[in-house]
């Protein structure tokens, strides 16, 4: 048994009981910590940090020694597959993430193939053991992949869009070009996860940014049947544990029930959605993580507190089946003691309601 | 009685039966038509453009020139009431609208006053004029105004945002200022809006281009509480008939019902939401406005005219309710040829469904 000595994000993801509600924070090692921009600045890039495990076990930590945090997630960046795939990631200084080769030719996307994670992405696998030899035990490690739909967005755009206007235009006009990436970049994902799994992670969640950029149908045929088939995918224990499964499609809040019935352990939330209604929508199918709205931390400690126990209330006074986060990434201009606030919040009211 | 000669779009928002669904589109006079960039050319610049009656009112018939389009709408920017209202409205060449004078001082919120529109945005009401009367009865003039958290967003922010940082910080910090602006712009677009009413405009539609970026909680709080205010102070007739109201929440699809309730005609719906889920939701209650996926017109006209009877077929087979539209506004890159398949294609397929 390899549980670690705090549990509780595990327990409530398979809702089994908890004695508080945990939280942990989507980019909670991130640039609004001073001690992240110091490693940082030392990596050289952004990318150099990403590919160092020694340095990106150093940032996945510093927001553990700060707050009380219910688990790590390992730093990374979702761009490391495509990147294994032959695309040639760089970072604009200022720009965002760009692609040297992005995929506008039919011949290259037929040439499409998934890399072994073994190989190409080593460093992520290095790092993954690394963090959870440094967490000793402490709290879980959540390993992540962003999802087919937006990584092909990505792959197909060349790096960030306003409109989407090439990887739709590909959808709709070339839907069998677009299955063709999206059926090899979920054979990549899984391949992916399940190496961080055998590599240390305990849970992994996907990260569907842009699925809310989709209509209804193209939604379920573009983005939801491929996370389907990665969920489909996944080792499900490891040294005789759960290893649980979350998915968030950022702008999902309509397709909560269809996200529910990937067969995922949880499902996340943006802040779009107020999570008592989520929880009468998936009954209890699934847990839910989410889902504070990240600028009401820019807000007073007094109003971060109080938007904190708002959600809380909402979910409602069941002991379990809640993991507290944000609705997305936190952001860099984030007081970092507002989430000293936030944090100490979750756990003292959480364990308040249980009474 | 003024009824248009094509009073199909009037029909539909009233649910009277039509013979065929009408369509229009947002954005419709804009710069993916040429001819749109020779006014604007020759106009000097955006500004010039909505503030010459004359110029307004000829870059609002071109589309109804090339399509055969089942209503008009006024050309005008949605930052004509903040700039009545004193904060600067420019237009920094490729970077959006800014503010010379944003509300960042609580002595300027305290200071905000509702212009009246007859005074400070009196070309607007001329151009209305201008435009009713170059319609020549053939086709209804739709008035429109952005909602109060929309317009407020901008008025906080300066310009646009990425993140809504600082409107945010207001809100969840100082709700009262952020109270205070919103009261005083929806008195403002109430005026506005029964100006444009007075002045020609047969329909109104209110654009919540940022209500979507709200917590379901904030959202009803901050935006929906002050578009129905609107709503409740809207000319309900003029000449002896209805006057239609629209209210278009980007990212609402959560929260149809509740838009449904603030007593407005018909709602609009963003490409996200499935429109036959959407009529199941609402009921007979109100009309329904949308909803294709802009980015469908990048595709080739088969798959336009594809694309578009998946909308009316998930609409169904009712006689009348339904506004075809976009999901948001057509983008620049729009081939002009695709519309013409877009426009042509509802026109038949719904004539067909009816038979």
């Amino acid at each position: 048994m390899t549980r670690p000595r705090n549990d509780n994000f595990l327990r409530a993801l398979l809702k089994e009981p908890t004695d508080h509600t945990p939280v942990w924070l989507m980019r909670q090692a991130g640039r609004y910590l001073p001690e992240y921009c110091e490693t940082r600045k030392r990596a050289g890039s952004f990318l150099n940090l990403c590919k160092n495990p020694a340095l990106a076990c150093e940032v996945t930590l510093q927001p553990l020694a700060r707050y009380d945090l219910d688990a790590a997630i390992l730093f990374s960046d979702i761009l490391t597959v495509p990147d294994a795939m032959g695309l040639g990631l760089y970072f604009a200084e200022g720009e965002g993430p760009k692609f040297e080769r992005p995929l506008t030719e039919e011949w290259a996307i037929r040439d499409l193939t998934a890399p072994d994670p073994f190989d190409h992405l080593r460093y992520v696998m290095d790092g993954v053991s690394e963090i959870r030899r440094a967490l000793a035990g402490s709290v879980p490690l959540i390993g992540f992949s962003g999802s087919p739909w937006t990584l092909a967005c990505y792959m197909v755009e060349g790096g960030s869009s306003d409109d989407y206007r090439k990887v739709k235009t590909m959808l709709y006009d070339r839907p069998d070009l677009m299955h063709r990436i999206l059926s090899v970049t979920a054979d990549a994902v899984v391949a992916y996860l399940n190496a961080q799994i055998d590599s240390g992670a305990q849970a992994v969640m996907i990260f569907d940014s842009w699925g809310g950029a989709l209509s209804a149908a193209a939604y379920r045929e573009f983005s939801l049947a491929y996370m389907q088939k990665i969920v489909a995918g996944l080792k499900k224990e490891k040294d005789g544990e759960r290893v649980p499964s979350i998915v968030f499609t950022k702008g999902g809040g309509l397709w909560i029930e269809a996200i529910a019935d990937t067969g995922c352990d949880a499902v996340g939330l943006d802040w779009t959605i107020d999570i008592g209604e989520a929880r009468r929508r998936v009954g209890d199918r699934v847990a839910l993580q989410g889902n504070l709205d990240p600028n009401v931390l820019f807000a007073s400690p007094e109003k971060v507190a109080a938007e904190a126990k708002k959600v809380l209330d909402s979910y409602g006074s069941g002991d379990t089946g809640h993991v507290f986060n944000l609705g997305h990434g936190i952001s860099q201009f984030t007081p970092p003691e507002h989430v000293t606030t936030l944090v100490d919040t979750v756990h003292a009211y959480s364990r308040e309601l249980r009474r």
